[in-house]
């Protein structure tokens, strides 16, 4: 059954998969939120601006912002707060991504050169930190303890996410657990906190923020799940976009691990060398021969959708409306940007 | 005229310069400050504990955790919310401290290597903003926006100096006011961010609060006019302590500044050469003998001891008290530990 059709059930205006219902429902909010970060992004500091505008200003959807104030308005949420605090969660987010330059040596991000490349390492460190302590400073103003907690929380959670990471590179051998652990941390735990922030915003139940919070936790590990994918699909590559970021990282995703699990071994042999000692130009071709093979993009997708269905039936407590249909278009634009 | 002198003037019980009265009057909430250290710098992902006790277990003096303690006991604070927050200052404190390993390849840190040598960047910025991240959590524990106020905005801008000092970096001709604006910022707003703390959660009133961040401030920034000559101090060379790493970093502080105002065009010359274009292992020595030649590090410590006089004056709208002699004598040593 399809997507669009499982949507029919339950929702009365059915809905295909795409961001721009959600986008159209919270476009002023959205413009706010891009005058506060562009306005609190400022800093004497001239190379703060620049590197920060490198990321931010190059745009992207804003995904968890679109969240924060998708989420508010669900929750019926109209005051500016949710502006703010939207502004907050994409400072925390690009700093993760600054931070994330020097973590991997991902050449390019967005098409751009990642600022890393443009200004070192010591500058995307210290202007994540800036972005990240200015993101903590809205908060202050906004006065909520328990948007401070949230957001908190999810950083730490998001550190601890990447640390995991980085001890996992180079291991072909760990488990479909320790996997799903890395990306519900570094990905899910800020798509979980940014929806949670739009409810508690608008001040309703513990029962209704846990909701959102599920919502936005099963979405941000359907859209991680889908981007690990990416990183080996051919469609991606024929758009001109780099693919095999990951495999030149040795960092092990799903559609590499379930290549291994199924693999004869010889192919484990191969996968052994490839991702914990030495690969050449050459070995990509023969890694993606085997993802096919094998048909674990398709098993990765399979799994995304899993996730994606489990966010969308995160809502059933909340009553029908533009705005929830809209979040439940998002999931399933999340989940089929990939094909 | 003799500090210790100077002291007799404005107060009763003369006092030399040492740390141990004020390590004294802590020591209990020290101990109780470690523990807490300790225990809230766990994580399941080994990694974190591992890499933060490398730095944190090192111990070093506690100084801005010590300041924070003292702080609150001038302010006749009895309560146990100081020893968590003053976690929280060592906490912002380690995790600047592991990004400056990103930031300024230094090799060497309290005798150890750095956990960058031991672990790598990636694990340093990591690890960093966990801290910095747990650091927050501690605070939302608290429960106070003035003290979340207060070290959001130091943390804001210790960043915003760190980068203005990347930007200075290679360039011989900034201004001793661009100096003085970089410490400032990465140095002296947490010792000032520090101390106000302790006089918030006293509940003392605003001119009490902004006594102590004065002398904080002051204090932070005779504490890194005497770091920056120590980089060049024979004596510590004679300790075996490496010198010379700013020199080498192309990083410009006060010594060399007034040596490069001081000098002889041939020496200007000398100076724009290893600063801004190319040093050798020898040059390291020509510096150090220009340094002695125009006497810079004595008036560097002059400079030092004019900002550690402000730090003390500040104090003067408290009564007399052990506490008030203790974070006085500090100050003397903050300054005098270089000679």
């Amino acid at each position: 059954m399809s997507v669009a059709a499982e949507l029919d059930e339950n929702n009365p205006a059915p809905v295909k998969a795409s961001l721009e219902p959600l986008m159209d429902l919270v476009k002023s909010d959205l413009d706010e939120t891009n005058r506060i970060i562009l306005d609190r992004m400022h800093s004497d500091v001239e190379l703060i601006p620049t590197l920060a505008r490198h990321l931010i200003a190059a745009g992207g959807k804003r995904l968890r912002p679109v969240l924060t104030l998708g989420s508010a308005k669900l929750c019926g949420y109209e005051g500016d707060r949710a502006c703010k605090l939207a502004a907050c969660v994409e400072f925390i987010h690009t700093a993760t991504l600054l931070h994330d330059d020097v973590v991997d040596e991902s050449d390019l991000r967005r098409g751009n050169e990642t600022a890393n490349v443009l200004w070192g390492n010591q500058a995307s460190v210290l202007v994540g930190d800036f972005l990240f302590s200015r993101s903590f400073q809205l908060m202050v103003e906004d006065g909520s303890l328990d948007v401070l907690r949230i957001l908190s929380n999810a950083s730490a959670v998001i550190a601890e996410g990447e640390v995991l990471q980085l001890m996992n590179v180079g291991d072909i051998t760990i488990t479909q657990q320790s996997y799903l652990e890395v990306i519900t941390a570094k990905t899910a735990a800020l798509f979980e906190a940014a929806c949670e922030v739009g409810a508690v915003v608008a001040g309703r139940s513990e029962e209704e923020c846990k909701a959102l919070a599920m919502y936005g936790n099963k979405l941000g590990i359907a859209f991680q799940l889908i981007d690990d994918a990416l990183d080996y699909s051919a469609e991606q590559q024929a758009l001109g976009k780099t693919i095999g970021d990951d495999f030149r990282e040795g960092k092990v995703t799903l559609p590499v691990l379930l290549a291994y699990e199924q693999g004869t071994e010889e192919e484990k042999d191969f996968w052994k060398r490839v991702i914990e000692a030495e690969q050449s130009e050459e070995d990509l071709d023969q890694a993606l021969d085997l993802i096919r093979k094998h048909d674990t993009l398709a098993a990765t997708f399979e799994e995304a959708k899993r996730y994606g269905e489990t966010a969308k039936s995160a809502l059933d407590i909340f009553p029908d409306s533009p705005e929830k249909a809209a979040l439940k278009a998002a999931v399933d634009f999340a989940v089929e940007r990939a094909f």
